[in-house]
C-alpha cells in the first residue's frame, strides 16, 4: 500500500473495499496515458530530469504495449510500483498528483474512448437500418394500441429508428463534449502548491479544455452519469426495436428472423427462439439500472472525495460493454433481416384515409368520420410510404474526426 | 367524446383512463398555440376559408388570454368544442391532425418553454453562487472522506458549484436542441393523405427544424426523458449543495443559514431547522424517480401510439415545477448566506502541502510523505485559495435569445 | 405556526416546505384517531381532567364525522387549533407528543387501513379470475418466447394469476404484520420524561404490539417502503395480466375485451382500443417508481428525524390510490371477459408431448426429441388442461378479521 | 447444444446470449440437488431402472463433492453431458423436465440457502449491536434535522438498529416462506403428459409445499424480486448505520472507528479514512439498483418463458454476495467499536424536558414551551437512557432450524 504504515489493516477490509481486478485492468491503458502526460509535464516544470523522464516513458510504453495483468492493490499503485522497480525516477511520478487524480483522468479517457467506439458502432446500426428501409420497403400495417391502424411500410418503420438513433448520436456528442475536460491536476481535490502546468497536460492528452475547479474535478460519478444517460437512450431504442422485431416475426409474421440468430428448445423440437432480441431487451433494462445505480451512489454525498464513488466504475464499465455488444449483434441481425411474403393486412386500416378523402371533397372531418364509421366501406390504399429520417453526415464526420484525434494522442504520448 | 358512438363506455373506464385536470390545464396555452399554427396552415393550404380562419383565431386568442378552466374529456376536446361553439369552422380544425398530434405538439412547446425558464432561473443561482464566492471568500478546510483534509476556501467551494451547474446548463441546451423539432403533422403516427405543409407550421411555431419521421414523432416519452435527465443533473447538484449547507451550518459551523429560511420545532423550543435544504435534498430524489418512471413507462412498448405514454405527462410536469421552485428558493437563500466567524480548522490539513514543499527541496514525494507522517509537524497555510470556474457568457446569451424568440412566436401567433 | 416566534419566516419557505393539502386531508381521520387515543391516555395518567377529556372527545368526534377541510399549516396544527378553539383543554393535547409522533401514528393507521382495503379488493380480482378459469376453460396455445409452444388452456392461464396474486396476499400480510406496531409515544424520537403509557395507546388503537425503540419509531419511510414493495408485486402481476390481455385480444384473438371497456380514436373511425389495460400497464411502473422514490429519499439519512422524510407521503398515498383503482377496474373487466370463438392453434405445439409419448414407449427423451424434430409429425392433443392454484381461505379469513377489528377500533375510539 | 441441429447458429449469438460462467458455477450444487431429486422420482415412477439410478447418483454425488468447473453451454447441459459420459442413463434424466425447470429449481434452492446464510449473518450483527448497546452505554445527544436536539445514549441509538434489523429478519422470513415452494415439474411451463410425481420431489428437496400452477412456476424473477426487496431493507439499515458511524467518528467525535478498519491517503499523510463504511453505504445503493433491475427486466413480459428472465440471475447473485460480505465486515467492526472520551454536548438539548417538567407542575405544554424559549435556561439531564428493542428469540430458532433442515436435505439426497 502506498499509505501503508505500522498499523495493521485487516485483510478483510482490503478485500471488501478494493475493486474487482477486471475493472482495474480496463483502466490500465488510460492510466498509463495519464501518467505519461503527467511525467512529461513534470519534466517541463523541472520536477523530473530529462533522463529520468526517458526511463519512465520507456517503462510506460512497454506496459502499454504488453498490457500486463495487474497485481496488488489497484492499477494506480501497480503502475507506480512497476515504474519504480525499473527506475528510481518512479518515486517522483506521483509528485503533484493523488490517486483521485489518477482514477479521474483514467476514467475520463476511458469514457472518451468508449463514447467514440459506441458512436461509430451505432452509426453501423443506423446504416443497416437505413439500407433495409431503402432496399426492403414493403407495405405493412402501422399499429396504434397494438392494433393494425393505418397503412405503413417497412421503410417508414425502419427509418423511424434511424431518426431516433440519430437523436441519440446527438446526445452522445453532447455528453462527450462535456466529458471532454481535463481533470488532471486537481490532486486530492484542492489543487497543489507545486508548480504544475494543467494547460500542458490538457494539450498532451488531447482535451478540448481543462476542467477548472479542482473540487468539481474529483466529483466522480457526474460525468459517468452523463454518459450512462446517453447509453440509456441508445438502449431504450434498441429495446423498442427488439420488441418490434419479436412481434413482427412471431404473431404478426411480417419478418423472418434469420435462422443463425435463433436458438432452439431443450424440450420442444419445433422451436426457433429469438433469444438475441430477448436478451437485448433485458440488457436495456440493465443499462437503465446502472444509470440508476450511479445516480444513487453519488446522491447526497458531501463535497470532496468520498470512497463511495469508486462503486460507479462497475456500472460504467459494464454498461459500455453491454451497449457495444448489443449494437454489434443487432447491426449484424438487421443486415440479414428479410420481409416475410405472407401476412394479412386488415382492410380497415384505410378508414382514416377514406375519411380524409371525403374532406378533400369538402365534408368537415367530423362528419366524414361519422360516415365512415357507419358505412364501414374503405377506399383502397395509396402508393407505398417512403422512408424518411433526418441526415447525419455531420455526426459521422464528428465521430470519425474524434477517433483519429484520439489515436493521434495515444501515438504521440506513448509510441515514440 | 370525439369518438363517442352508441356503445356505452363505462364511466369508471373514463375516470380511470383520463388524466388529472391540473395536468390538462398546463397544456392549454401550448395546445392553443399548436392549434393556431395548424389553423393558419390549413387556410394557406385551402382547407379553411380566410373568414373561417379569422373566427377560429379570435376564439383561440380569447381562450389564450383568459386561460379558461378546462371541462370535459381533455384539453384537446375542450378546445375543439369551445371553438366549434363559437364558429362552425371549429369542426374543421381537426383536419389532418389527430389527438396524438395535438398532445405531442403541446407537450413539446411546454418542454421548450420550461427549459428556457429553468435555465434562466439556474443562471440566477449560478450568479448568486459566483457572487458569494467572490465577496465572501474565507479559508475553510476542504474535506475528503468527510474529514478535514486540505486547505480550502468558501470561494473555491462555492465556485465548484458554479462549475458543475454551468455543465448542467450545457446539458439543458443539448436536450433543448434535440427537443426543438416540430412533430406536428404526424397525425396518428403515419402521416396523412391530406396536403398539409409541415414546414409552414415549423416556421410559425418557431422550431429550428421539423421532426422527420411520423412514427418517431408520436414516440412520446423519449424527449420527455431527455429533459428529465438534464433536470436530474441540476437537482443532483442542488442535492449536494444542500447536503453541504446542512453540514456547514450544523456540525461544522462554517455558515449561518439565514433565520428567515429556518423553521422551528413543536416540542423543542431551541431549534432552528434547515427544512428548506432538507426538502430540496428530498425533491432531488423525486426528480430522479420521475426520470425512472418515464423510462419505465415507455420501455418495451412496441412502435406506434400506446396509451401508456399518457402517464409520462405527470412526472414531466411535476419535475418541471419542482426544479423551478427549488432553484428559486436556493438562489434566495444563497443571496443571504453568511460565513460564520467561529469554527475550528485542524492543523494537520497542511500535511500534504508540507510534504510538497519538501519536494520542492528535492526530496521524492514518497520520502517526504513518510517523513511528515512520522514528525507530524506542519508548515502553516498559504494565502487563501481563489474561486475558479468556467465562463458562461455564451450560455447566458443563448438562453436569453431563446426566451425572446419564444415570446415573439407567441405574440405573432396569437396576439395580433 | 406552533413554533412561531418573532422571527419572520419567509412565505416562500413555508410554501416550499409544506405539503399539498390533498395529502394532509388524507391523514385527517387517522390523526383524529391517534389524538383521541393520546387524549384518553393523558386522562388516565392524570394530565387531563375527566371533563377536559370529554370536551376534547366531543370536538374530535365531530371533526371525524364531518371531515372538515383542512386550513393552515398542516393537519396536525389544524386539529390542535380547532380543539383549542372549542375548549382550553386543547392546549394540553400536545403534552408528551411531538408532530413527528402525530404524523407517524397517522401514517401507520392509514397504511393499516389501506392494506386491508387493497387486500380485500385484490381478493375480488382473485375470485373473478378463479371463476373465469372454472367457467370459461377452453384450449389455447401456451407461449414461450412469444411463440405458440405447448397446449394450454384459458383455465390454466387465468389460474396462474390466481396463484401469483395469492402470493401477493401473503406479501401484503407480512408487510401488514410488521407495520402493525404502535409508534405513538416516541415524541421527537427520544421519548419523553412525562409519565405516558404506551401500552394503553397500543390497546386503544388496536395495534398488535408497540414499536419499542423511539429512534426507530420516527424512522419514517421504512414501513412505507414495506407496503410499497408489496404493492409493487401486486401491480407487477397486474401489468403482466394486462400485457397478456392486450396480446390475447389483439394479434392473438383469443379473447374479446368487452366493448364498454374500450375507447375509440379521434381520427380512425374503426378503432376499439384497450386503453384501460394500457393505463394499468403504465400505472404499474408508476408504483415501482414510487417505491424507488421512497427508497431514495430515506437513503443515507442520518438517525433522528429529518424533514426529507415528509416527501415519502406523496408516493405512498398515490400508490395506494392507484393500486385500489386498478384492482377495481380489472376485477370488473375480468368479470365480463369472453373467450373468442375463432383463433388458430398451430399443430406443432404438440411436439413435446409427441416426444414424451415415445418416452413412455421406452425411447430416451433425447432420441425421441431428435426423431420428432426430423419427422415433424405430431400426435393430437390431450384433454383440456384444468385450472390449478393454491388455496387462499386462510388469507381471506385474515383480512376479513382485520377489517372488522379496524372498524371496531374506530367505533370504540370516536363513536361513543 | 442440447437443441443443436444442422443450422449453424452464429458464435456471436451464443456468446451474446449465454451467461457469465461465474454465475453458472454458483448454480452447480443446487442443480445437482434438483437433478438428484428428479432422478429418484423418475426411478420411483418407473422411468429409470434401479441400477440406472445408482449410476446417475454416483456421478451426481461425485460432482457435488468435487465442484467441477463448468465448461460448455451452461450448467444444465454440463451436468447432463457429464452424467451421460459416465452412464447411458444420463440420457434419461431430462425426461419430464425442461431447462426452464432446471434453472428455476436450482435458483429456488440457491435463494433458500442464501436467505438462511444471510439471516444467520444478520443475527450476528444484531447481537454485536445489542452487546454494544448494553456494554458501552453512554450519554450522547440525539439528533433531529442533523442538529443536537434531545438527550440520547449510545445504547438507545445502537438498539434502534437492533429493532430495525429484527424487522428485516421478519421480512426475510416472509420472503423465504413464499420462496419455499417447489417449482420442479412445470417442464416448459405447461406441465408434462408423463406421469411424474411432484409431491415426491417436494419432499425430497425439503420444500414446505409445491408451487401449484406450472405457468406461474416458470415466471422467473418474481421470487428473486421478493428476496431482493428484503435485502434492500437490510442494506438500507446498513446504509443508515454507516452514515451514522461516519458522522459519529468524524465531525461529531462520539466514536473511534478501530484503526484496523481504516485506510490511509496516498497524498495526505495524516488521514485515517472510514473506507469500509463508505463502501458499505455505496453497496446499499447497488442492491437497491439490482432490485430495480430485476423489476424492470420482468416488467411487461407476456406469460410463459421469455429469455429476458435469464438476466435476473446476475443481480440476484451479486446482491446476495454483497449483502453477506457487508454484514460480515460490519459485525466485525461493531465488535471493536469504542465510544470516544471527549466530545461536547450542547446544553440546550434539555429544553424540551425542561418544558415537560413545567407541565408536571401544571402549566400547559404550549405555555411552558414559550417560557423556555424566552428564558433559555435548562434543567440538567436525566439518568442515562437505556437500550430498548423487540425480542428475536423466535426468529433465531426459526433460522437455525431451517439451516439444519437444509443441511439434512443435502445429505440425504447426495451424501449417501
Amino acid at each position: 500500500m502506498l499509505w501503508e504504515t505500522d498499523e495493521l489493516v485487516k485483510d478483510s477490509v482490503l478485500s471488501y473495499t478494493q475493486e474487482e481486478t477486471i475493472l482495474e485492468q480496463k483502466l490500465l491503458p488510460y492510466d498509463l496515458l495519464g501518467t505519461a502526460a503527467h511525467a512529461k509535464m513534470l519534466e517541463s516544470q523541472g520536477y523530473l530530469e530529462k533522463g529520468e523522464l526517458e526511463e519512465v516513458m520507456e517503462k510506460l510504453s512497454e506496459m502499454y504495449d504488453e498490457q500486463h495483468e495487474i497485481e496488488g492493490e489497484d492499477v494506480h499503485t501497480f503502475i507506480e510500483e512497476k515504474v519504480t522497480e525499473y527506475t528510481d525516477a518512479g518515486k517522483k511520478i506521483h509528485t503533484g498528483r493523488s490517486r483521485n487524480d489518477q482514477v479521474v483522468i483514467a476514467t475520463r479517457l476511458l469514457m472518451k474512448d468508449s463514447c467514440i467506439e459506441i458512436s461509430l458502432e451505432l452509426l453501423e446500426l443506423v446504416k443497416e437500418l437505413g439500407e433495409f428501409a431503402e432496399n426492403e420497403n414493403q407495405p405493412i400495417p402501422g399499429y396504434t394500441h397494438q392494433q393494425q391502424a393505418m397503412p405503413s411500410s417497412t421503410g417508414l418503420w425502419a427509418s423511424s429508428y434511424v431518426d431516433a438513433l440519430v437523436d441519440d448520436l446527438k446526445l452522445l456528442q453532447s455528453a462527450y463534449e462535456v466529458i471532454d475536460q481535463n481533470p488532471l491536476g486537481a490532486a486530492a481535490g484542492y489543487g497543489t502548491v507545486l508548480d504544475i502546468d494543467r494547460d500542458k497536460t490538457t494539450k498532451l492528452l488531447g482535451f478540448k479544455s481543462k476542467q477548472e475547479n479542482p473540487i468539481y474535478c474529483v466529483n466522480r460519478g457526474k460525468h459517468e452519469l452523463m454518459l450512462l444517460q446517453a447509453l440509456n437512450h441508445v438502449m431504450l431504442d434498441v429495446q423498442k426495436l427488439s420488441e418490434d422485431l419479436i412481434n413482427f416475426s412471431e404473431d404478426q409474421k411480417f419478418f423472418d428472423i434469420p435462422k443463425e440468430f435463433c436458438t432452439g428448445s431443450s424440450i420442444m423440437p419445433q422451436k426457433k427462439n429469438p433469444d438475441v432480441l430477448e436478451i437485448a431487451r433485458a440488457k436495456a433494462d440493465e443499462v437503465a439500472s446502472h444509470e440508476h445505480a450511479i445516480r444513487s451512489i453519488i446522491g447526497k454525498l458531501p463535497h470532496g472525495y468520498n470512497r463511495d464513488t469508486q462503486q460507479t466504475k462497475k456500472p460504467l464499465v459494464e454498461s459500455i460493454g453491454t451497449t457495444l455488444a448489443t449494437l454489434e449483434i443487432l447491426a449484424d441481425l438487421v443486415a440479414e433481416l428479410e420481409v416475410s411474403d405472407s401476412f394479412e393486412i386488415h382492410d380497415d386500416i384505410h378508414a382514416a384515409d377514406t375519411a380524409n378523402k371525403m374532406v378533400e371533397d369538402d365534408l368537415s372531418f367530423r362528419e366524414a368520420y361519422q360516415e365512415v364509421k357507419q358505412k364501414q366501406e374503405y377506399c383502397s390504399g395509396d402508393s407505398i410510404k417512403e422512408p424518411v429520417h433526418q441526415q447525419y453526415v455531420e455526426l459521422e464526420k464528428f465521430w470519425k474526426a474524434e477517433k483519429s484525434s484520439f489515436e493521434r494522442t495515444k501515438e504521440s504520448l506513448l509510441d515514440s
